[in-house]
């Protein structure tokens, strides 16, 4: 017998025969017809169930990271249904696979830096301190997580909307303050337009909600899953994964020197 | 140039520099501080605004499919996550990868044979209809998705609360009526307490939803990836995978004989 | 205490603090330096070291499954590796999802009929046997598994080699007179070439070894495993996945009327 | 038509109707029955053929990679196996998501910190390149990739095994000299025993044969898949996943006080 073994406890959920606790919480009672979804995410979350402007600030988060068209992941997630149609959740799996550094990690970035931010300094001054940032990210040849767009430029009109709903229901604090102003001095330093993008305005709105870091990938992966879910739905009606892969298999085979010598 | 090649289109999501369209809504203007994630969901899945009452059902069976305490699959999605921390997301989709058959195909399972039942029968008699579909996978050996439970008898409390939801929202319809009437011939069938379980009520209320039955384990996965990302929030706080490991590995490469002899 | 506990054993692999056991062999000793990675593979799923026989024609099953060519797994692997570069592993899991039912069930399937054939049958005559197989699957109107090729006909290059090296090691009994009598049937039956293709072979192959059909997608999986990491290291060096995603999101945002009148 | 349209071109694999080439070599002619799966997993990633020094080489590494008893990742394979029986190969999948940093990310380490080693570096000296590096982790206060073992000490005897071996083939040169200098100097400064283990070996192997260290996770990868389908065949035969979920489930959600006040 191990003498070093720790307990395994969990307060996730309990039944008995005649009810079901979530993290505390009635499911019968307090939950099924009460709650929509976003709230229940909150719930699982942090063991507490939403006010009315939590809820309204967290649904907000949530599907502004549902969809966002044609991704990699979105194909990946079709091509894999093509193969696996019986795994419908193999297929949403697959793709969240691929919600790694290139594209989910920003949100999760954005997060980091604010509360280090915070966290390591004193001031209450947010110019300061985003000054200090920027020139820190600078100096170390690093991307600031959460600003700049390719296509949303000079402003991602849902960073705007993102902050409108905080500063409504009370939670546009420090982190949105923060946020904010190393959009701004990025602006300056690199001389071109960097807004705070969608990434950025969630992190900083999942640090108002007092959610760690570490977790903020996970609000970004439940907010793709339901995403990933809507295209498998709409690959059933209308399947464009057998083209995909048709076509990129016949010119990837392809043999034919013009090709190869120039590279086109 | 391949001359049968197919368009590639979609009409899930769609970008310009100052606007982001979702299933053809703005996303800034209609959903942002107005949809919670349920709703959400719903415009994913079919492109259209759930109303009040859709609203209240949809998120209801959502809600309900979140959290099943330590299944396998959030034991799977903490264990990955102790290999590949950095990876959240890879160990959400483990998780996923084990919603099959056994544990998540059932509201599918029952979703199909509602519609199935409806589609090959004129009757309007919800009940003979339930008589014949009883005793036909009886007839072929066979399980009947969505009824009996283990831990929750002679009645899943689950299912008198959403059939109760859905009452009250006007979507207690003829699939309602038709799973109510197997589980009622299932009990009279095999002489024992078969009560309409949680899938099975889920399954029922997808189809009132208009929802395939294909789509039905979606809806599934929506839910059970909002679960398996509290499992690690949770476990981020209170680590339980590493000692679960321990205790495996130290047990599983034990020599005993006695333990061999009666083991295997 | 749980009154019914079982044991939980494994014989997979055990340490000391100077030596390591797979499946009762010394790593050190006997395997590392000695057998070559099919033979690893044989013995962990078999327990028994293969003779050089069984290693011969168990190699030659692996080698053939590892590359297919640009796939629907293959271009999903691509695609997550994009998004999560760090991850390199969930790039292979998520290509593994697809060999689902549509293109990795059939040496499954294949093996699954030849050992329900012979064992639901006491005849020795496998011409008898094809006859009715094929008879039973034309009636239920089922496809064989394993037999016809869309671009392999009239014959199947790797059928041919496969069974050739299954003779030559002494391997080609039953399983592979059986597999071969059904195409021949089945060519008769549907007046078309229906050559026995390689998942064909390597069904009948896995069952002359004395794999069970359960065994067989794990062969399968193994294989595909190392190919979709050659595509990663491809993919390292010569980056395609970026431009499948662009042009697929390109294409599929598009929003001329003459594409979507004929498209969908 | 975008005109910055990049050609999608691959060179893994190619068929006509009556051949099939691999990496620009026939399948039939020259692999099947020539190559072992270790052999083709060498062509799949470096586009030639190993000769018989590198085949035994390689092969020694993939060999060691594949089982390592009953890891967190073979524990999550069964239990999603549990879960999804009909889809092995999401199972597999489900446990490669876990081969992330935690435990398989030490390979890939080693052969990064060798190959940069060597290449920042114009010294033919190992011994004093590896007590810069030494120090540079010590400075750093990271720990230094492929040393040190909680059980394999003072000596991990696969590493002896590895680089005998490599040096009965001719493949123990620099990075295999780096990496024992490493381990050396790391026991001196640190003063406990710190040998090269079995993956900092096969770094440095990696590294000899050639490898990218970015494609030494994907070796890694590749013998962890064929260790994954032998616990699912011994899964299949001796299933053990549902007494860990049941024992995990029960304990999880025990609420009695004692067991919270003292741990056990």
């Amino acid at each position: 017998m191990n003498q070093t073994r720790q307990p395994i406890r969990s307060g996730m959920g309990r039944s008995t025969p005649d009810q079901i606790f979530v993290r505390g919480h009635d499911l019968v009672q307090d939950v099924i017809g009460k709650l929509n979804l976003g709230d229940m995410a909150y719930l699982e979350m942090t063991g507490r169930l939403p006010d009315e402007h939590q809820s309204r600030v967290f649904n907000a988060i949530l599907v502004t990271l549902v969809e966002h068209g044609m991704t990699p992941m979105a194909i990946a997630t079709r091509l894999v249904y093509l193969g696996a149609p019986e795994s419908l959740q193999s297929a949403v799996a697959a793709g969240l696979c691929g919600m790694g550094t290139t594209f989910a990690g920003t949100a999760e970035g954005a997060a980091r830096m604010l509360q280090a931010g915070w966290a390591d300094n004193s001031s209450e001054d947010a110019d300061a301190l985003a000054r200090n940032i920027v020139a820190d990210f600078r100096k170390r040849g690093l991307s600031i997580p959460g600003i700049g767009h390719n296509l949303h430029k000079p402003h991602d009109p849902r960073t705007a909307r993102l902050f409108e709903v905080a500063t409504e229901e009370g939670y546009a604090g420090r982190y949105v303050a923060l946020m904010t102003a190393i959009g701004q001095h990025a602006q300056v330093a690199y001389g071109k337009p960097l807004p705070v993008n969608a990434t950025g305005a969630i992190g900083a709105l999942c640090c108002e909600l007092g959610f760690s870091w570490k977790a903020a990938r996970g609000v970004a992966v439940i907010g793709r899953a339901v995403g990933l879910v809507g295209h498998l739905v709409e690959e059933q009606a209308n399947p464009i994964a057998r083209e995909i892969w048709l076509r990129t298999e016949e010119e990837a085979s392809r043999q034919d020197e013009t090709a190869v010598d120039t590279g086109r």
